[in-house]
């Protein structure tokens, strides 16, 4: 049988569907959007068009789909995701393969998006990755020794509920002092807002009072600008980060760890500081041998990602090599 | 070449070698131990002498040596041992293979005592075990899928310098707030007598006044009788322990957390609280599957975790299953 030259990862987010025909190389062909918007029922319609459409024409070996969410792994159906009820509980694999005829895989798309990064971005040459996400919240996957850490029930790499300060700001989950509540946009503009009311003379302080809000755009814009208020909100937010990625560099011994999503683009504003706070608190030789980069792929990680997966699941990447 | 029946394990303490000829069930037929003081040659001929007597007479298939610090595992060779000086860039590996002809493989020691729990102990039957070790400090290893932890330069699975508050007590590393500065035994040393100092006539404060100091024993041994003070001490640091936990647990969605160490003597004055901030702090599905317990192979997990490796290094176990 010839070997199936392309595979397609779709991203599916809360709103959209992105799907992509990919080459061996990370290469993107093809890339498609569809809206998510719909009942189960639209959804898999939506998926299903994704996938036919991706692949098209191509010789496509594998398809993956990395989807917000708590999967069960060995079970390929999402049980909980907030931000997309609709995926929840469908039998995703043998749906979509009973309509597509293509072998289906489904991962988190955190655990795509850091395998998106693994293979093609700013881990490709390492063994160990630790890859956090910050936006809204903060995401993550872990690369051990070549492996997806998945853990037993595939929702291992939940790394943005780690306690960093158990009297610290309070959490969406619940808790307090979350990495999440200290280092996400959201906590970004949590500062920047209790920054804008205690000086509303400040540029923060303008900001808020002409829109109503200070977004992490805002403050990035800002700090760039030099505006030391919007400079200290990152600063404050980057040795977070850094005493989150501490641990787990302690934990993890990685020789890369890459900081991607929104906030990633005040780039040294926020990862300055992470690095020296990873100096000071992680342990050599760990910390010695880690280096702390930004992303390199963007928003096309858990759609590359979730491509190499197909491939790397169906076991096609190993074969070609 | 018939199949070789035993392995050895060495656990390289600082003041003591615990040296084990173990069979494939982790059944101990044979244990002998030897003191470690001495130059580096010295402890190369204690060694030598340790895996020899172990071997003697006994078809071994192969030797893992479980030693303090920190080792580049692709160079066999140890780094980094506080504890142990004399072991430091000694070619462990090439020197007690030239001298003993056995294969020698070399391996941290809190890693070792996690397979030892995974193979034989709180962590038989399940593929991902998150280890801690809670005595002076805290260590601890991880196996994810079976796999030990290691990370790119063999100094993974190092959990007790995760911060868990940023601004607590100062931690021998030097930081602050540390899994270690919280909830290892000299964390409940150092509460025992800030409680005996603040109040001079409880339980704590008699016990300081008569022998000078308050042991972590003897904070169990009151805590048992039921004596509010030091019932308080292990209570607040088996918190600590359940916050530090929580976020394993989010990382690693392990079956079993097994809790080891001098302070799990304390058992469920400790692991009470513990369990319950896990179940208040780690996200579902990970919290409602995992279950918190006591390791249960004391101080041989080290000498059993080693001989486990020997063989499953040198493939002898998959061999032989």
């Amino acid at each position: 049988m010839a070997e199936a030259v392309y595979a397609v990862g779709l991203d599916v987010g809360g709103t959209k569907i992105a799907a992509g025909l990919v080459d061996r190389d990370g290469e993107l062909l093809r890339e498609e959007r569809y809206p998510t918007v719909g009942s189960p029922a639209k959804l898999l319609d939506a998926l299903e068009r994704a996938v036919v459409e991706a692949c098209e024409g191509q010789s496509v070996g594998a398809v993956c789909l990395g989807v917000p969410g708590l999967i069960m792994a060995r079970e390929n159906r999402v049980v909980f995701s907030p931000n997309l009820r609709a995926i929840e509980g469908i039998p995703l694999k043998d749906e979509l393969e009973h309509r597509t005829g293509s072998p289906i895989t489904i991962e988190n798309d955190a655990n795509a998006a850091a395998w998106g990064e693994f293979r093609f971005g700013a881990g490709s040459g390492v063994d160990n990755l630790v890859f956090v996400t910050l936006g809204t919240g903060v995401g993550g996957g872990i690369i051990t020794e070549g492996l997806l850490l998945r853990g037993a029930h595939g929702s291992g790499g939940e790394l943005g509920h780690t306690t960093l300060h158990a009297t610290g700001p309070r959490c969406t989950c619940g808790n307090r002092g979350c990495f999440e509540a200290l280092a996400s946009g959201s906590a970004i503009e949590r500062r920047a807002r209790e920054l804008a009311r205690a000086e509303p003379g400040s540029a923060l302080g303008k900001v808020a009072a002409e829109s109503g809000e200070v977004s992490g755009e805002e403050v990035t814009r800002l700090a760039r600008r030099g505006d030391p208020g919007a400079v200290s909100v990152l600063r404050e937010a980057g040795r977070w980060l850094g005493i989150g990625l501490a641990g787990f560099v302690n934990v993890f011994n990685p020789e890369v760890v890459a900081v991607g999503g929104g906030v990633s683009a005040a780039g040294d504003l926020i990862l300055a500081p992470a690095r020296e706070e990873v100096r000071l608190r992680a342990r050599s030789p760990s910390r010695d041998l880690v280096e702390v980069r930004e992303a390199t792929l963007g928003a096309a990680s858990g759609m590359l990602g979730a491509a190499a997966l197909a491939r790397d699941a169906s076991g096609a990447y190993v074969l070609g090599e």
